[in-house]
């Protein structure tokens, strides 16, 4: 039980009981997962910054913590990846751009400091599409993002290396973001679970924005009780950040069996429309488990949202340096910037209002129905070199359709696995539940989680198989 | 006690008792307010639409259910005035303008129906600044109103019509807005209280908006007793309004004496800069009233706060009436309008996303602090016939100065009145608390109230003497 190999493949929970049953050390688990990122990093690509010298140090003093008979939980001495726009003091965070190349933070961000109290070791800083803005993380200044399934095509982004890090045993959780389906969205394509929690429900300060009325930090992990373990270490209030709410944060992991019927409701319009086949018989397939397990299903509608809102927030945060310097941005980054100032003022003015407006009102589907239920991604991911080529399409990144609306709304929103492509790649399911019941999309998930098998297959180049 | 001149001398709460101990009758108090309407409104110019046969037949059967001994609470058949943005099915809803002379609601604002439901006589429509978009309700469809301690100046504004009306014994309380100082300044030129509550604690739905990032509802009265009393009829939660926060409604006015002493602290830059020498002298006098009555005093500053929230918000209302019919607008909003267009999406991004920090970041002063300080306007009301020649001021107007920054804030401040000019005009205080701790400002303003006169002077015209 001491390879790496055996370790990389434990769950973040697992871990945790290893580590608190001392069958593992914090070393043991930190080691593994250089290995792993030593192994496929070249491939994936899903590091910008390695933290060995720190993550060493960290797992040292965590074990020397449980010796002495102080164990501070779950994550206690925990691998876990942060997304490259994550501040973390006194190591270079650069958004996986040329404009913020050399930039180290002097102050962790909020949930970078409960990480920290909470006993996790911070494995390192995961590559990104550009400043969070785009769903391939084919644009960084650090290269391309591989999906770990298929070294030809995008993880998805923006949190691309952060989900193919997950997937790959390179770490137990990441920590990502997601603004239009940044989480979710490489949660689906990299085959783990991603959780876009409530709006509110999770400090953004020290999280580098990229449109602040939608933007959302979120984990991913390799399961349901994972991502409960993490959000109950770093969900809650922070008087610095105006966005986070004040509402009390439950254990989580504990209600993952509290709700036994839920009442489902599938949202056919648009979420179902120009699917792929594999993901149309992915997803109907999911469906049938979930009705056989005596859930009622039913057909709902979603309110209109504002889609003026992102745009005019991205340029607001970037003008200065476009105007200055537009040769740092990616290509594909700038072209999207550009089209961004287009939105005027009256525009934004009413899409912003829009947006408080849908968010209260789509409270009311939520009367007579638990969980929502949409494919995540309508489509498979493309490949790296046709990513590399495309400009930014002016209706909106089609890999993204199905998990921008739910940023308009502030919903919980979770993708977890539910299925392969005929060729091999994940599909994700995307369930969406009420503004601040996580514990109720997470129950809704674990369900399915434990009637299927999809979320215990990885990428054959885990193993070192491909 | 049953002529027309010493029912209109009363207070709400006076006239709440009188109904319920059965000395007057609701139609008593209707007829005594529509002749004070009959004989001071051709002066004033308070009212747009006296809803005079409505009145008369909602107090008759107030009066029945009364006799009948179904008493609704202390607003049951007491007469009432609206700003006349606020939406009344069936009765015509002018915001002061030409663009909707003829405009007539199909459906009550929540305010309305709530002021329904308690029993309340809505006595007519009140005149105001044309849109709610300036501090002089000079600029008006339906003519300036003028201000009853001194004909020949304003009533200060938007809300000038309620404030004249309250002031006037034309009703017992007003509903006015506040999106700069609009009920607090009117109050402080009339001589009466106005109250700005915390942003998101009465339902703004069916008020026409003027920017609904910094609009608030509220209440003009004679005392603060009677602005309790409004207040627990009309503020709390509005599912279909998605800036009103579920927050629990207090008895505001069972609390009115309910703290003792005050941790105060007068805030110098800039509110006590460039003042009027009446204002100062008469605001320093009430500064030692306040230490007199053993409450302690500091001095603070406050944080910054943006400045280009409001402009974008009030010009993505009008735009389209504005490029299609200018003419329809009165000469000082028109001109205010095409200023408020050269605001940029990002100017306007950054100042929204600054509005949410600041309200967050304000809150912080109350850690050692229970109220804030200030003048409510640092100088005298203007002639009338001078607000009609002006242009709008650039730097904004002078006479909003103290009061705009508390709409950012978004905290419950208030205007009682605290003094009177050497040439007899009315001067107010302006007091803020924490969010949502309406409590806490009215019994302060109580406190001060019960020590001082300046609540039981009234304008000479109110009987009749000018």
């Amino acid at each position: 039980m001491t390879s790496s190999k055996s370790i990389s493949q434990l769950t973040l929970a697992d871990a945790a009981t290893a580590i608190r049953e001392r069958k593992f050390s914090s070393l043991d688990l930190t080691k593994a997962c250089l290995a792993q990122i030593e192994k496929l990093n070249p491939k994936l690509n899903a590091f910008i910054t390695v933290m060995s010298e720190s993550a060493l140090a960290t797992a040292t003093k965590a074990d020397d913590e449980i010796r002495s008979g102080s164990y501070r939980g779950p994550l206690h001495g925990i691998p876990i990846g942060l997304k490259d726009l994550v501040d973390t003091a006194g190591v270079r965070t650069t958004c996986g751009s040329a404009v913020f190349a050399d930039r180290v933070p002097d102050e962790d961000a909020e949930i970078v400091r409960r990480l920290k109290a909470a006993g996790a070791v911070l494995i390192g800083k995961q590559n990104m599409q550009e400043f969070a803005y785009g769903g391939t993380s084919a644009a960084s200044h650090f290269g391309p993002v591989r999906n770990p399934w298929d070294l030809t095509r995008i993880p998805g982004g923006s949190s691309g290396g952060s989900a193919a890090a997950v997937a790959t045993g390179m770490c137990f959780a990441s920590i990502g973001t997601d603004t239009g389906g940044s989480v979710r969205q490489p949660a689906s394509y990299c085959g783990v679970v991603g959780l876009k929690p409530t709006y509110g429900r999770i400090s953004t300060r020290g999280v580098f924005p990229l449109s602040w009325s939608l933007d959302h930090v979120g984990p991913l992990c390799r399961t349901v009780t994972d991502t409960a373990l993490m959000i109950e270490a770093i969900a809650g209030y922070d008087p610095l950040d105006p966005t986070t709410v004040d509402w009390p944060v439950e254990e989580y992991s504990k209600a993952l069996r509290s709700i036994a019927k839920f009442r489902c409701a599938v949202v056919r319009s648009p979420y179902f429309e120009d699917l792929d086949l594999d993901v149309a018989t992915a997803v109907e397939n999911a469906l049938l488990v979930i009705g056989n397990l005596g859930n009622e299903i039913r057909e709902i509608e979603l309110p209109f949202f504002p889609t003026t809102v992102q745009a005019p927030e991205v340029y607001a945060i970037h003008e200065q340096t476009l105007l200055r310097s537009p040769e740092l941005f990616q290509r594909w980054v700038r072209e999207r910037l550009v089209q961004a100032e287009k939105i005027s003022t009256t525009e934004y003015v009413n899409g912003r209002r829009e947006l408080e407006r849908v968010r209260r009102e789509v409270e009311a589907v939520f009367e007579h129905v638990d969980v929502l239920l949409t494919p995540t991604v309508s489509v498979p991911p493309i490949e790296v070199a046709e990513a590399l080529e495309m400009s930014p399409p002016v209706a909106g990144e089609v890999w993204l359709r199905n998990t921008r609306p739910f940023n308009a709304y502030g919903l919980p929103t979770i993708s977890i696995p539910c299925g392969l492509t005929s060729n091999g790649l994940p599909i994700g399911l995307q369930i969406a539940g009420p503004r601040f019941q996580e514990a109720k999309v997470l129950a809704f998930a674990y369900a399915f989680e434990q009637a299927t098998e999809w979320h215990k297959l990885t990428p054959p180049i885990r193993e070192g198989i491909q």
